[in-house]
Order: C-alpha cells, then sequence, then structure tokens
C-alpha cells in the first residue's frame, strides 16, 4: 500500500471512538488487521491494543513484526506494557523486550512479575519524582515544560524521593502555589500515604474510597519508591473484574470474544459444560431409582424440569445477592450463617408462595389434587433448600480459595436438581394410593 | 448517649476502610444505624451514605430527622446529592430540600431530572468558573487558597466563561504554571471539548477512553455551562452498571442486599419468579402431550432434564459473550447475523461433541443404542438452537427498547426447553419400534 493509504486510514481511524475503532478492526481478518496496525501512526495503533482486552491486545502484537510491536509499545505506559508482555507467548515477549530501550524493558520484566490486581500489576514506573534538594521553583519548571513525561504523569503529585531512592514526601498543588519560589521541597511537603506491591485490588479500592487521591505509590519493604496506581487504573481493573464475573456466572472460562479462532472458543467452552455433564447425570440418577414411581405417575414428568428449573432460579438469585454483596465489601466468608438466615427467611416466604402457585396449578391442570400437593410441597422445600445453598456456597467457595464465580452455578444446579427430583418422587411414593386413585 | 460516645463512634469508624465501617452500619438493628448515622461527624456519615448503593443510601437518609439529613447532605458533591433526592420518597425529600441552602436546592432539583447515566444526571455542579476578565494570577490566588470550594473542584481544570455564562475556553495548569502572571486567561485558553446534558454513558466512556481528561464540562444548547463530569463519576457508573446486569443475569431486578427487609426482597424476586413458572408451564406442556411416549420408554424421563439443562448452559455461554461484547461496545443490535454466524459454528462443534458424549452415556446406561441416538441428536440441536438464541436475543431485545439483562435469560430458558423437550419426545416417537425393542 503506498503512504496515502496509510494517511487515510489515520484519518478514518481518528475520527471513530476508540470502541468503534476496535470493533472496526476486529472485524477485518487477520491478515488485514495486522496490514492496518503496521500502516497507522504508532500512538492510534497503541491506543487501540490498549482499548482491546487483554488477552486480544495480546495477540494483535504478537501477529505484528517485531520493529512494528516495539514502536507500539513505546507509546504505551509501564504497566499497560507489563500487562500485554504477561499475556504474550514468550518467545514473542522475549523478543520484543530484547529490542526495547533496555531500562524499559527491565522495569516491563519487573512488573510483570508482580500478580494481577495487586498495586504492584497495577502501577506504572512513569513517577513524578523530585529529589529532597529541589525547590518549588525547579518542580514548577518541570511542570511548565511541555514535554511527553509530564503527560505520562498523568496529574500525579510530585513525590519527593531521598539519595537511597526512599520515598519520603509529596507535595500538593496547592502546597507548590501558596509557597513562595524559593523554598525547598522537604519544607511544604506532607507524609504520604503509600501501599506495599502485594496490596490487593480490595485494599486499593478501599483507600480510593476514602480518599480524593489520584494516586497512590507503591513502595517495597524499605519505602523505596517503586511505581504509582492510579485511581484510573484500580477503576478500570475493578470494572473488568465485574465483567469477568459476568461472564463466568453465565459459565464461560476466559476472555472470550467471538474474533478469537472457533477452535479456541468450542474448546474452553466444552471445558466447563463437560464438567456439568457429569453433575447433570448424578441428579438424573436419581429420577432413574423411581422409574416404577414414574410410569405409575406419568404426570410428574410433566412437573418434574419445572420443579429443578424454579428452584434453580431462586438458588441463581441468592447467588447473584452473595456475588454483588461480596465485591461491594459488605459479606466476609465468615458472615456465613448470618446470610443463610437472612435468605431462609426470604426462602420460606417464596418457597410457600411458589408452592401453593404450582400445587394449584398441577391440581387443576391434571385433575389431582394429591399431585397438586406432592409438586407443591416439592417446590416449596426445594426453594428452601435453593436459596440456602445460593446464599451459602460463594462465600464457602471463596473461604477454601476457589472462585465463587465460576463453581457457585453447576454446585447450585446440582443439587437443587438432585434434591427437587427426590423430593418430588420421594413424596409421590409416599402419596401413592392417593395419586394413583383419579 | 453522651458526648464521649459521639467522638469514640467517630474514632471508631475513621480507623475503618469505608467498606468495613457500612458493613458495620448495615449489620446494625435500623434503630442504632439511625443512632450512629445522628452521633457521628456529619463528614463521615456522608462519606458512608456515598459508599453505599444508591438506594441504601437513599434509605437511610429517610431514616434520619430532616435537621440532621441536611447537615450530611451539605457534605456531599451536587451529583450524590442529586442521586439521593432521585432515590427518595418524595414527601422527604422535599423536607430535605426545603431546609437545604436555596441555589444548592435548585441545583439538585434541577439536577434530578436528568436521566441517570446520562452526562445531566452524571455531572456536579460545582465548576471551577473563571470569568473571562481574570488573569493567570487571579486564578494562582484561588487555587492557593485553603478553601472548601477548591477541594471540591477535585482537580478539574479551569473553566473561562463570558459574561453570558457560556463557556469559552478552558485553562492547563502548564499554561497556568508557563505564563506570565499578569497574563489574561483569554489569551492562553483553549478550546474545551464539551457534551450535551442527553450524552450517554457510552458517549462518555468513549470520550474520556480517548482522551486523557479527567473532567468534561456539560453544557445547553446555547453552550452554556451546567456542570462538570468528571472520569471518575464515568467509572463508577460503568461499574455499578457492570454490577447491576450482574444481577439482572441472575434473575435479580433492583439493587437488592440483604439488609433490606425481608418482605421488599421477597416480592422482588417472586415477581420475577412468577412470570418464570407461566414459561415454564409452556415449556412442561410439551411433555404433557407426549405422556404416551414416556410411559412406553420411561427411561427417555431421565434424559429430559439434562438436555434441557444442558442446552441452556451452552446458551447462557452464548448470552454472557454478547451482554459483554455488547459492553465493551464491540457488537451493535444490526450485528445479530453477524454474531449468528459466529455462534453456529462453535454451536455445530460443542453440540455434536455434546450429543456423542450424552449419547453414549445413554446408551450404556440403559443398554440402548436407539435411545443414545434419540438423546443425543437432541442435543446436538438443541445445543446449536440455544446458542443461536442466546448469542441473537440480547441484540434483538436491545433493538427493540427492552433491558437484555433481565429478559435474555427467562426467553432463553424457555425455547430451549420447549425444543429440548419436542427434540426429544418427538426423535423418540418417530424411533418408538427400536426403543421398545430392549
Amino acid at each position: 500500500m503506498a503512504a496515502g493509504d496509510a494517511e487515510r486510514l489515520d484519518a478514518f481511524f481518528d475520527r471513530l471512538s476508540l470502541s468503534e475503532a476496535l470493533r472496526e478492526l476486529l472485524e477485518l481478518p487477520s491478515d488485514d488487521r495486522r496490514t492496518v496496525l503496521t500502516l497507522i501512526s504508532p500512538d492510534i495503533a497503541a491506543g487501540l491494543i490498549e482499548e482491546a482486552p487483554h488477552e486480544v491486545g495480546a495477540n494483535l502484537m504478537e501477529d505484528l513484526e517485531t520493529d512494528r510491536a516495539v514502536e507500539i509499545m513505546d507509546e504505551l505506559d509501564s504497566d499497560v506494557q507489563a500487562d500485554l508482555i504477561g499475556d504474550m507467548e514468550s518467545e514473542e515477549a522475549e523478543a520484543i523486550l530484547g529490542q526495547m530501550d533496555a531500562e524499559d524493558a527491565a522495569d516491563v520484566r519487573r512488573m510483570s512479575e508482580y500478580e494481577d490486581d495487586t498495586a504492584g500489576g497495577l502501577m506504572m514506573s512513569e513517577v513524578f519524582e523530585c529529589a529532597d534538594t529541589m525547590t518549588v521553583s525547579d518542580v514548577i519548571k518541570v511542570l511548565a515544560k511541555d514535554d511527553d513525561d509530564v503527560d505520562r504523569y498523568r496529574g500525579q503529585h510530585p513525590y519527593i524521593i531521598d539519595e537511597t531512592g526512599k520515598l519520603v514526601g509529596v507535595v500538593s498543588l496547592r502546597g507548590l502555589l501558596a509557597t513562595k519560589r524559593t523554598a525547598r521541597l522537604t519544607t511544604i511537603m506532607v507524609e504520604p500515604m503509600s501501599v506495599q506491591a502485594d496490596a490487593t485490588l480490595s485494599d486499593l479500592e478501599d483507600i480510593f474510597d476514602k480518599y480524593a487521591f489520584l494516586g497512590v505509590p507503591v513502595v517495597d519493604a524499605d519505602g523505596g519508591m517503586l511505581g504509582v496506581v492510579s485511581r484510573d487504573a484500580v477503576s478500570q481493573a475493578l470494572l473488568e473484574r465485574a465483567e469477568s464475573e459476568n461472564l463466568k456466572l453465565q459459565g464461560v472460562v476466559g476472555d472470550e470474544l467471538r474474533t478469537m479462532p472457533t477452535w479456541l472458543r468450542s474448546r474452553r467452552r466444552l471445558a466447563w459444560l463437560s464438567a456439568n455433564i457429569v453433575l447433570n447425570m448424578i441428579a438424573a440418577s436419581v429420577i432413574s431409582a423411581y422409574e416404577e414411581t414414574l410410569v405409575a405417575v406419568i404426570a410428574i414428568a410433566v412437573f418434574l424440569p419445572m420443579v429443578s428449573d424454579m428452584s434453580g432460579c431462586s438458588g441463581n438469585q441468592a447467588v447473584g445477592v452473595t456475588m454483588r454483596e461480596l465485591s461491594l465489601g459488605l459479606v466476609r466468608p465468615k458472615d456465613a450463617f448470618k446470610v443463610w438466615l437472612k435468605e431462609i427467611s426470604v426462602g420460606v416466604i417464596n418457597g410457600i408462595a411458589l408452592g401453593i402457585l404450582i400445587g394449584i396449578v398441577a391440581w387443576v391442570w391434571k385433575g389431582s389434587p394429591a399431585l397438586g400437593l406432592v409438586i407443591g410441597a416439592a417446590l416449596a422445600l426445594n426453594t428452601m433448600l435453593a436459596v440456602s445453598i445460593g446464599g451459602v456456597v460463594p462465600l464457602v467457595l471463596k473461604r477454601i480459595g476457589q472462585d465463587p464465580a465460576v463453581a457457585s452455578g453447576p454446585l447450585l444446579t446440582t443439587v437443587t436438581d438432585m434434591a427437587g427430583f427426590f423430593f418430588v418422587l420421594s413424596l409421590a411414593t409416599v402419596m401413592m394410593p392417593w395419586l394413583v386413585l383419579r
């Protein structure tokens, strides 16, 4: 393609919002994607890579020539660089790191070792550092400079570092403006709040909730400055966590987008579904054990899926509320009993209400009051069980270190299916004389 | 309680993170909640009210004496004030507005009329406004003042307003610091990006994605300054949207927390569940129509719930991916056909894989290859249908102006249940001669 095409592409992508531009890019066949990312200006390409979900961004980078990938990398903040490198195949990652500026590459290597969703994984190494020997006027000169570095600080306050690299203070804009220019920074600095590299996303959320800071510095065990976590990075990470929980509760594990290869999407979804098939078989074996009862009163077969489905829905509501309260920090795993008390009170009311409803339906539909009683009682009992399981299971999974978003649903469904079938069929077996009368 | 208690309470809540403090508060009986919110200092109380989900915060405010509620209101930003007033019963809201500063109350009234999740609903009216006659030195004096107002601007840049209230420019910090102090602001201002009050959350997301701004001004049709939407307000709104979608996909409509009254929680959940019972009955009527087939081959009853459940899961995965792509802006309602093509390719692979798996299970378990064929073929077909429905239904709902998070799940389940039962039972009816052989 000619140079004119590159300019036209730049103009085209620049006119769109980042999400529109990314949509256009991802709709192209993969060869064209590579061509576009090679032709457009590196800062526009960097914007697109950053806008894409991590895994997709890493795939796009892997497909590029190393030279080009390095050009794009140079436009990104160090926290994004580290995320991308962490998500890339190690061969491509090494090739890119090898051609980057040695100091930047060392930063990225260091940063990609931290866990995602910790202060270390979320911080950027571009820090507005000032030596403790500087004056107000020195800082104002830096701020007034029309310089790429200053842009990268994104409104950070100046952090004061002593000669050993230790963070000793922070200076507010108001402090800078209200003090005479010859004053040393050390005379107006205040002691900064800081976190260790292993501070969790929830710790950071708590800090930014409570204080209006735009960033919080990350230090090592000796107080040495490592980087800064911005409020924005924390917001992004919280949003990504909520969206990935959304997906996991629906049975999608991993960052699936429809632009990924069909086989990969298929394999990932199947992994979760085949585990589910086993759980389903366990539940179905309960029906199998009661085939005689079923043959005698075949109308029951009509209500078996209804009972298990309805109580599954009640249980899912409880899972949803617990997951939300967990993410808001309003419940902890050890509150399981309190949560159960709150759930069972709703479960008793809803169980009785739904039981009466479905009982009347069964009675009227099949003309058998005994059948209505069996189905209604089974649904009532199973609803109480379902909300108990749904409310408590995510807390238990969290406590034993499992991801509640992945496993709560399948566990809940299996137990409520089994119990639902058992309640209906065992009650029907007991009530058999009245059921077959009609 | 004595004054000493108030101080001890302040110290207690101040030591905790906001989410911990809110948890402690919400665990109290409602009388004690009121007492605590009345005794602690208004700014701590304001922090707690703001940390709580909107609806909960509004309830807490309604329970307070009006005087106290007004004291707490005064500590909050106007966007939070407007959200709270919007969520309160109109009687309590009017009582509070009546005792607030008249100008603030007018702002809140005006702001609470805008839709949530639009620029008008997200903006705050505390704006760092500067007259176009001011000089650099005037602004620096304002910034250097140790003043509550300046804190409320939260790092906003100074916006330049002409004598008619029209927004004419914005000044960067660098501009202020690099220019001599006698310069008029109009000589260094640049034209600001701005949005109208009805700009959507997605519009705002696009702007903050593309530009590193901390805030964007909101103007009326004539360019008159209305307020500023901060990057942070947009991040918060996106997070709340993702969390409420999470809940709605699980069948919880409304901002449920377990501290709400049992009856309210019960009623809201029941509303959704009873709609579901009707849909379930429609699906169950398919089974009812085939009772003869079922009696002849009772083993089928074991697999009916399995087939509908497994395909429901496949469909939910497709719903999850579509919901995520919608929220990332990567698909639009009109992309339904493209999405279907992507889904059906996964559906064919997974349908065949799961069909073979469950077919072998049925064959081995019940010793009938014909049964295996019926169940396997039904699951394969129903999986393909389920992913098609799951992938496309959220887009269709969105297009017709319905909330895809609320309705996708029930619609999907009903169709996959009906179709699953129909595939199994009609195939079984056709295959009857081979099925009853055993």
